[in-house]
């Protein structure tokens, strides 16, 4: 038996009483999941999932950065090179791979969620090992081709009652348009995430202007007509269901210029060649108009700052992007948010969700901030922070300055879509787990700590993300 | 019943019954407060606290910032402001809404304090909830009516051995005279803040300075004569008592310029105009002219720095200062501290506290600096540090490096004074909590804990502040 | 009895159950030492060591730096004067003066350390007091004088397996050739610090370069000499056993530049009168050098940085450098790192081994590095994080991120010989504690757990360190 009812519960047994008893009331609540990269195809097109390395191993750049960290290349593992040369094809010699590395995941999430997949809804309860891989493979292989393995059924057994994932901004969202449709009633809503043809240094970002400019007709050549061209687009993308914009700068600076500078900004970027310093001023001048634009359309704001992308130049020349080795930097939020939050922080109708990769900023800084300002709010771990031990430090890092509701609930944030119930599960039991702690220390009776757990596993996410 | 008699104690029966036996031998013993803001004027007058919610509610920034958080208006809470424009006046209708929003604290200080002195104070051991908040309002008021609510009666019912008040440099001090020509017994001492007229970006700055002239009679037009003023100020302030200094900068910057550079920093200053970079070099400036003056005159020299003042510019404007929205920044300590550590800090008869908003500073910069300079002392957990699991870290995070005798006992630093009990309960209890684990681990036994519980809870404090 | 069998494991009953029998299984495995700074003539020489105050006391400078922040001066503890003035030469006096302060170790790893020296060396089983001091002191000495307790016969004994010191690439390395010739087979092995010969801001500078060049025969008046002759010395290293080399500079700062541009910035360092920029590029640019020297000669590179060495001016005006006044300061390591690990970061066959004394960076920059580049691996808790919670923070902040398996195992980086068990079981033990929760909670499984037990302890070290 892999999953053990208790895990991630404290081994003291009062507190651990007390965090079965909360975690027993919530576990089977449906999951709000509002922020995610599930691939909306899936939902639209219902087709089987792939064989288990491309389902577990090649999608998780969770899994290819530890095995890479320790000496298995990437073609190994069958991740496409740019200059088309060879590499691995054989799913089953990649699992071999996952399955004689299978140590390195000890004490990390990885380790939790696959195994929480592999029981619950393959059923594999045994370790996976070197000499065990074949016949897991085959096992799951098998109960890929059942019905009850695709998308939707698997939407529908996982008790998703909504679920956002994010879209360019130029992206045409007919896979969307195909699950509304369907007639399938699955909530499958999508988010705006504009990077594309916000940030100056993105990659063809002359180019998808153009595009910007072409799929809504307005004068991208114009401030205002590329104002009117985003509003419009998140009109569109509202349609689509979407409640939330969403933001990935390297920094969380924002900026609030008149309109004749931002004019003149803009004019300038149009030009092309634009220095760092006017990239990121443009950035955070968009991250305010944003959030202006969301005082009219009600999407929610979140900022996702602070991820040197690509920081390993030869991976990123030789298979481009998302390959494990976005890192973290230390971020500011004080001095970065005060353009933005001066114009809109006081707005008691909006809602900016603020992430951090710095777990420093949470009790110096984030934690003041969302417990001061009514439009600010504190989103859950993220990326390497979404973990047991990240995740608990959360907690006691934010709630004594935020308390709990200034906070969001949990963001899955995942393209892993087997993943999402361990995920949650996860969470849940985390978030019991520091209640328990506070139950048992006096600090909160248990009446109120249910109620909190109820709230961060339901109800915060569903409202501050209007889902 | 609210208070459970082993709130904060860790739940590990073992744990827990060292941390009972250490806290048993300290909770009654006398309270040292050597750091605070209530009003000098309450132990002067003895006058009754006035209703429920201008005594809980209003005052309390902890409080209001998390109801602003959470969309309540200050307005509501009857904050005044600046503009005149009507507040709410019926304290009835401002503690309905603290009772409304009482779940948002859980997990906080704030439910600790409040629901401490409920009890204590007040005989009121059910949780607030909206349908209790009138009859608990009427309790509370009522018993405010009694000659036992008094300050004074407070005062020793508290069993406050001292208590050091906060006033600015131009203050005249009245009702600490008032307090010692009553004849009443209570130790109420001030202490010397001069930021208004030492930093040039405060307010009113110049007017400042010529009061301090006029109140002292030197010629502030030198720099002579201007250190002269701050040298009779603060002998004027010793003379109530004041055993210290306290100093709230932007950062820790420190300086030590020749007398001829610091001269012309001053001629600079004097004709106003001046630069960030100038002032913050004279703020720095005058942190070491402080500590020198403390080599003669014994003060104290308290560090505040780090917090970004009224961040919320709307909420400035309109309310003015100390209304919740001060945030933390990242402070540098080991490069900022220099100068004035190459000046005294290897003096054995002075006192340096230095304080942090930011916990990054404990363990890297803070703990180790601490831990050589003999004149540098390490002050508790402040602000928003100042709660449960902030104040574990504070101890996980410096003793190793700086061990407990180069800190210096608990402040309270409060302006609410029915909290005081509640806060020195709370701080005694975590250190008990940190010391039990300490002897349940056995990496110290339990009669050198109990000594060291009882420095942490009142030696220290008493021999750092010279109280 | 001073040391407990259980000290440092959780109290929670369950938990500490599995600790014990984790650690049971590795207590005794041999130590590698593989990153120390024990002096090589004690293994050449094998001569008794001096009295209880020169062992224990004058060498360390956590000891003395504690005494020193509470008032002792230097000169009582014996250290010599750079002036030669007289200090204490009574070692009686020395450590009557330690005992007299031994409650200010309280909560410290010095504590620890001490005690379990004192009893399973000395047979000292009881608290150090006043009173004890002289009696504790005679039966240290008479110990001291027994055979067992010269160097070798304690190698032998603590049961080291290998163990490095550190010597500056100027030096003969004679005690290792002694060591070698004399038949004694204990395996004591160097490694490469060229601190004074790579940064142009160390003392002497101009004069240590001289010294190369006549020692190595290269023209070190060229940018090829200078490397030629590092590379000389580092084989010359490598022949007196050395697996590694060392280097502790300002910041974590590197460099890659061309050939043509570092030719020229050596010879501007080569001129005198550096910038400070210019000789942190320098030595930025000679990690990168070394990195690549190691992909040919095979030493494994640890970069030690972020200390403000010699804080205290006047301490290091009177005493000189190593008085316990080294401060952390904050470190960024993802840009900094940037330029060598794009240059060699993808190797496979290279270790490069990152420490710090900055805690910030762990969850945020080093665990996301160190998970990801091949070459990286993190160095364990280094200085002030060498103590059970630093260490345990170690663990919760990387592991998450980085797993068990892109870290080395321990280094107890001492000089303090006596201390060197003490400090492996130290770690040990907090590594048990560590992981006997991962279990207790369910998140690990005790077979697993106990491999990674033994990983840590020996061969993580052995394998990173080639020893």
């Amino acid at each position: 038996m892999l999953l053990h009812d208790d895990r991630l519960f404290p081994a003291d047994p009062v507190t651990r009483g007390i965090a079965r008893r909360l975690f027993a009331a919530i576990r089977d609540l449906p999951i709000i999941s509002p922020h995610g990269h599930t691939d909306p195809r899936w939902y639209a097109e219902n087709n089987p999932f792939p064989d288990p390395a491309t389902l577990f191993v090649k999608p998780d750049h969770y899994i290819f950065r530890m095995l890479y960290s320790q000496g298995v290349q990437l073609e190994q593992l069958g991740i496409p090179r740019k200059d088309g040369a060879p590499v691995e094809t054989d799913p089953r010699k990649i699992w071999q791979i996952f399955a004689d590395h299978w140590h390195l995941f000890r004490g990390t999430p990885t380790r939790l969620w696959f195994e929480h997949a592999a029981s619950t809804i393959f059923g594999v309860n045994e370790r996976l090992t070197s000499e065990n891989a074949d016949r897991i493979y085959d096992k799951i292989a098998a109960k890929l081709e059942e019905p009850e393995l695709r998308p939707r059924a698997l939407f529908e057994r996982f008790n998703i009652e909504a679920i956002s994932t994010t879209e360019g901004a130029l992206d045409d969202l007919k896979w969307h348009d195909m699950v509304r449709d369907s007639g399938w009633g699955g909530k499958v809503v999508t988010a705006y995430r504009p990077d594309s043809v916000v940030d100056p240094e993105f990659e063809g970002f002359a180019e998808n202007l153009e595009k910007l400019g072409e799929l809504t007709g307005e004068d991208i050549g114009s401030w205002t007509g590329y104002l009117a061209a985003h509003r419009q687009r998140r009109a569109y993308f509202k349609q689509r269901g979407a409640t939330s914009s969403d933001h990935g700068h390297a920094t969380a600076r924002t900026a609030n210029l008149s309109d004749a500078e931002a004019e003149k900004l803009y004019a300038k970027i149009l030009k092309g060649k634009v220095s760092a310093k006017d990239a990121d001023l443009f950035r955070g001048q968009m991250l305010t108009e944003m959030a202006k634009m969301s005082l009219d359309d009600g999407l929610v704001l979140q900022i996702h700052p602070g991820s040197w992308r690509n920081h390993n130049a030869a991976l990123f020349e030789h298979f481009g992007r998302d390959m494990g080795c976005d890192i973290p930097t230390a971020t500011n939020y004080v001095e970065a948010l005060k353009p933005l939050l001066d114009a809109v922080g006081n707005e008691r109708n909006l809602t900016v969700i603020a992430f951090t990769l710095d777990e420093t900023s949470y009790s110096r800084e984030l934690a003041p901030l969302a417990g001061h300002y009514p439009a600010l709010k504190l989103g859950p771990g993220w990326w390497f922070l979404d973990a047991p031990e990240a995740m608990l430090r959360f907690r006691e890092l934010t709630t004594e300055t935020a308390g709990f509701y200034n906070t969001v609930g949990f963001n899955d944030d995942t393209r892993a879509y087997l993943s999402i119930p361990a995920r949650h599960d996860l969470a849940r039991r985390v978030d019991c787990a520091y209640l328990a702690k506070l139950v048992a220390e006096h600090r909160l009776e248990e009446d109120e700590a249910a109620e909190v757990a109820h709230d961060l596993a339901y109800r915060l996410a569903k409202e501050a993300y209007k889902l």
